[in-house]
C-alpha cells in the first residue's frame, strides 16, 4: 500500500520534504498542497503531481490524503494539527509541536482523546546513526549511569532576524529532544548564561550562550549554543557516565595534507549534516503508517515537553541567569514511562 | 514511470538487491524472477510480489520487464547480459561482469553492435561517498598530479573455499575498478609478492598478497590484500600527490573511552561498511533506466579491463611474483577516452 | 655555573623532584635536604650526595644553598618561602603557595618589599607542550577574542581522604592557573554543580563537579572535575574564539586495531601525563636562577589568585551552587598588568 | 662521574650534538672539539668551553676525553672510530658508520678484536616514544607475526646536491635500522620501483621511490620515500600482524578548527619531529658510557647491515626495479643473536 501524504505549506522545508517523500523514501506519495499563498500551493503542487487544495482543512478533509504532513508556519501547527486528530488521521508536524505549552497541551489532551498516537513532531535527530549508535551504546550499561553530558550545537552565521530566545527555541531544542531520548530522562531546570559576546553577531544578539540543564535523576547537561561561530555547522555530544564515556563521531571526510596542515573539511549547512536523518525519519514514519501502527518518532508528549523546557531556558535568560524549574504536568501514562 | 526490473538468480545477493529495489530506492518495482533452483525463484519472487519465470531468457524476454538485474553465479553472467543486449534491455549485471576477458571483449563488442551502452557492472565503491570525495578533491587539481596510491582491502576472515586467485579476482578487484575511476587512469601491469603467511588460514591459501600496480601515467599503487586479518573489515585508500594526499576516512562511529582504552569499534562486514554505497548504486542506476539515458556506472569496458588486470595479477602470482603486462586491447573511442 | 638547590620536603615529590634536578636537568646540584623526618632527610641527602640539615630555617641559611625547593606539606609553605625571600634567594614552591589568602599575600608583600621576584610556584601546566601550542595560537589573533573555555580534569579514582573542596583545591586549581595565563585574563567568579554523584566513590565525596568560572572580559569556563572517572587521567581543553577553536591534543600514543576495536590507550597517572612539564619547568627555572634574572613561571601572585578562586569555589559548593564573586586585591603593577 | 666528550667535526649537526650534551642531558661535558676547518673548531670550542685540537687522532689520543663523538663528514667516519677502538675509547658515530661495506665490516672486526663494544651508531629512531610504544605493543604478541610493514618518509624539499641514490642511503637508511630493530628479524633483499615523478623536483632525481624489502622471516616492508612532497615532514609506519595493526602517531598537536577546516599543522624539520628522540638517545649514550657498560644502541653491526641493505636498494634502483638480494656476512654472535 502506498501512503498518499497531503502537505500543508509548501515553503522550502515543505518543498524539500516533499521531494524526501517522492524521490527517497519509498511507500509514499504526495496527493494534496495546500498553502496560504495559493499560487506557491499550486505551482508547487504541479510539480509533484499533486491537487493544489484551498486549505489545510480542506487537506486534512480530502478522502486522497491517508496522512497529513505539516510544514506551515510555526503558529499554524496546532490548527492543523488538531484538525487531523479529529479526522483520525496520521500527522508528522514540523517542529515546534505548536508555539505555545498550552497549545501543545491542547493537542496531547485531543490525543488522547482519540485513544491512540497519531502525531509525530519533527525533531529528526534520534534518527541519526551517530546519536542512535550512542543509544546503543548506553543501553549495554557497560559506561554506568549517566552523569553529565556536554554539548555543542555552532552555526557559522544567522540572519538578523535571529534573536535571543531563538537560541533556545530554534537551536537549543534539538539538543533538549533528542537528550531526553538519549539518556530516557526528563529535565526539570535550565539555567543560560551569557559569556562575552562574539562582534561577529548583530548587535541585539546574545550570542553565544552557555545552557545548564538539570534532569530528574541528576545528570548535568552543559550546551554551548553559538551561531555565529564563522568556521562551520558542528554539532558536539559527549555523555560522561560513571565508567566511561560516549562521543558523537564527526562526519566521515576525507583526510587532506597539504600545505603544512592536516585535516578535513568541516561542514556548513545544517541540511547537510542531518541529510540522512531526515531520510530515515520519513521512511521509518511512513512504513509506521502503512502499516496502521502508532509511530515511533517524537510524540506530541515530548513536542509539549520541548516547549515547556525552552520556556524555561527562555525565562532565564531573561532573568540574567539564575536557574529555572521547568513547569511542566505530570507525564500521562498513555505515553508511556519515560521520555 | 516506474521501472520494472526482472531478477535473474534469487540467492542471497539478488534477495538483497530485491529488497533494496523494493524497499529503499524509488521508481522500481520487481516484476520477474528466474533462478536455476526454480524453486527458490518462486518463492523469492512470491515474497516480492512478483511472477517466477522458468528461464533468464524467458525473463529477459518478458515484456513485463524493461530492465534486468544478474545476480546469478558467474560464469552465467555472460549469456544473460548477451540476451538483454540483443533485446536492446539496460542490464545491471553484478561483478564479474563474465569470468574471462574474452566473453568480456563479446559484450563490449555487442554493446558496440547495439550502438548506445545498456550495461553497467556491479562495481559499488565508485558510490560510495568516501571515494567520492577523494575523486571531487583530486579533480580540483589542488594536490597536483597523483603519483602513488596506498591501500588495504582486510576481511575479518575467509571460508575454506577461498583460494589464492581470489585475492585478485574477488578481493582486489573493488580496488582496481575504484581506482581506474578514481585517478581517470589505466592499469598496465600488475606484481604479487607474498609476505610471510598468516598462521591464522587455511592451508592452500597465500594470505596476505602484496600487489603493486602500475598505471599508464606512471602512477604506482600498492595494495594489501589481507583476508584473515581477524580484527575487522576495513578499507584503506591514500592517493599521494604532488602537493599533497587526501585519505580515505573509517566510516563515522561513536567514539568511546572507558577501561583504560579511547577508540572505535570495526566493522565486521563489508555489507555495513558499503551499504549506503549500494543504496545510491541502484537509485543513480534505476534513475537513468528511468530517464531513458546511458548508465553513468562502470560499464563492460571496465568490466572487462577488471577481468583483464586481475588475470594479469593472478599470473604474477603463480609466476612467484614477477611483473605481468596487463594484455589489454585498446580502448574503443564508444567508451570515452578515459577509465 | 652550577645552582646549588636545597630542598625542604623529603616526601614522594620532593624525591622525584631531586631526581629530576640531578638526572635529568642540566646545571643544578642538590646540596642540602631538610624534612622534619630528619631519619628521612638524612637517607634522601646521602642517595643524592647531599647534607642533611636539621630544619628548612637552616637550610634556607645555608651557604652552600643558591636556591630552595620547597615540596614539604602544604601548611608549612609560606614559612619556608618567607624565609628564603628573607634571604633573598630564589624559591620554588609547589603548590599550594600557602593554604589561605593571607598567608599568600603575606608573602605576595615580603616579594614586593625585597624589590624583585624571587618566588616561583609549581604550576607545571603551563610548561606543557599542547598548552604552549594554545597560547602559541591563541596570541596570534587568528581566532579572535576567547569566549567559552570547556575543560575536563579526571582522574580513575581517589584515596577515602580525597573530599569535596578538594575537587577546587587540589585539582582544577591546575586549570585555574593555567587557564589565567592561557586566556591572559583573571577570574573574577565561580559557580559549583553537582550532577547526580558516580556510584564509584567514598559516600562523602560529591564528585563529579561542574565548575562554572567568569573572567573580567566575560569568558566563561566550564570544567568537568570527575576523580573517579574509571578509565584513565583524562585532561581536555578547548578554547572557543570569534573565529574558530582550539584544542589541547590527547598524548600521542600508538594507534592499535585488533579485536574489532580501533583505538589508542589512555594513560592512567597524572605524572606520565606531564612528565615533560615537569623536566621543562625545572630546566627553565634552573636556567633564570642561573642566569640571575626573575623566574618566567607562576609568580606568588599567581599563587595567591589561586587560592583565592579556588576558595570562591569551595564557598558555592557549600552553599549549594549559587555563583561566588572572587575577593580578590588589586593586582599590584609589580606582578606586571595580566595574569 | 661526568663524561668527558671530545666531538669531530664542529658543523651544524656536531655543533646541535654540542648543545645537547651541555643544555639537555646531564652527566657529559664536552672538553675538545677537532674539525678539519680548524678556525671553526676554536670558534665552537671556545663557545662551548673546550680545547680546540689539531686533528681527529689528537682528539681520539687526548687525556681529557673518555668518549668521542664522531659528527665529521661521513668519508672520515670510519678512520675515526677505529682511532676510538684503538684507544679503547666509547664512540658515538653519526651514520653512516662509514661509506662502505667494506669499511663497516674493518670497524666490526677492530671491535670484536678489542673484545667488547665500544661503538654506537646515530640511528636516533630507536628512541623515539612513538617507536618504542610500538615496539612494546609487538613484543605482547597481543597482535600476532608480524607479516607486513607499510612505511612513508616524507621530506617537504631536498637541495639539488640530494641525488637519486640518497633516497636510500641517507632518508630510506633510518626506516631500514628502525624496522630491523622493531622487527627483530634480517632485511635479506631489496626491490625500488619509481613512480612518476613530481614535477617538484630538481629533473636528475627519482623522486617519489617506493622501497620493499624482504625479511629473513618473510616480512614485506612498502616504503614510500618522497622527498619534495611540499606539505611537511610526515613520517608514517605501521605494522600489520596476524592478529591486528600497530600504527605510528602524529605527533601530538593541538587540534583547530576555523575557515571551514578541522586539523592539525604539520611539522615541516625533522629536527622537530625526533628532537626528544635525539635527547633520549644521547642521555642513554652518555649514561652507559658513565656507568662503564656496553652502549645499548645501534651497534657497529647494526651500520655495517645498513650499510649493506642501502647497497642492496641502489643496486635494485639501478637496475630498473628488479629484486637484489643483500650481501651481508653472518652475524658473529658477538652481536647477539638478532637485529
Amino acid at each position: 500500500m502506498t501512503v498518499r501524504v497531503g502537505v500543508i505549506g509548501a515553503g522550502m522545508i515543505g518543498q524539500d520534504h516533499i521531494r524526501r517523500l517522492t524521490e527517497v523514501v519509498t511507500g509514499a506519495t504526495v496527493t494534496a498542497v495546500a498553502d496560504v499563498d495559493t499560487g506557491r500551493a499550486a505551482e508547487v503542487a504541479a510539480r509533484a503531481g499533486a491537487t493544489a487544495l484551498p486549505s489545510g482543512a480542506d487537506l486534512v478533509a480530502s478522502p486522497d490524503v491517508d496522512a497529513v504532513l505539516v510544514t506551515s508556519w510555526g503558529p499554524a501547527h496546532a490548527e492543523h494539527v488538531l484538525n487531523a486528530i479529529a479526522a483520525g488521521k496520521p500527522v508528522f508536524c514540523e517542529k515546534p509541536l505548536a508555539t505555545t505549552a498550552e497549545d501543545c497541551l491542547r493537542i496531547v489532551e485531543a490525543e488522547r482523546a482519540h485513544g491512540r498516537r497519531l502525531v509525530q513532531v519533527g525533531f529528526m535527530r534520534r534518527f541519526d546513526a551517530g546519536y542512535r549508535q550512542m543509544k546503543e551504546v548506553l543501553s549495554t550499561g557497560s559506561l554506568g549511569a549517566p552523569l553529565i553530558v556536554h554539548c555543542a550545537h555552532r552555526n557559522p552565521t544567522v540572519p538578523e532576524s535571529y534573536h535571543s530566545a531563538m537560541a533556545a527555541q530554534d537551536t537549543a531544542v534539538h539538543e533538549i529532544d533528542v537528550l531526553r531520548w538519549l539518556l530516557d530522562d526528563e529535565i526539570v531546570s535550565a539555567q543560560v548564561v551569557t559569556p562575552r559576546a562574539t562582534s561577529r553577531r548583530f548587535a541585539h544578539l546574545k550570542d553565544p550562550q552557555i545552557m545548564i540543564f538539570e534532569t530528574a535523576s541528576g545528570v548535568r547537561i552543559d550546551l554551548e549554543v553559538f551561531v555565529n561561530c564563522q568556521y562551520g555547522y558542528d554539532i558536539q555530544c559527549e555523555v560522561v557516565g560513571e565508567d566511561g564515556l560516549v562521543r558523537l563521531p564527526d562526519p566521515a571526510a576525507v583526510g587532506i595534507r597539504t600545505a603544512a596542515r592536516h585535516g578535513t573539511v568541516v561542514l556548513q549547512d545544517w541540511k547537510d549534516r542531518f541529510a540522512d536523518a531526515f531520510d530515515t525519519e520519513f521512511r521509518e514514519w511512513v512504513a509506521s503508517v502503512a502499516a496502521g501502527t502508532e509511530p515511533t518518532g517524537p510524540s506530541s508528549w515530548d513536542g509539549y515537553a520541548a516547549t515547556v523546557i525552552t520556556d524555561a531556558a527562555v525565562r532565564s535568560l531573561e532573568a540574567g541567569g539564575e536557574t529555572v524549574t521547568t513547569d511542566m504536568k505530570p507525564r500521562p501514562a498513555f505515553y508511556g514511562d519515560t521520555a
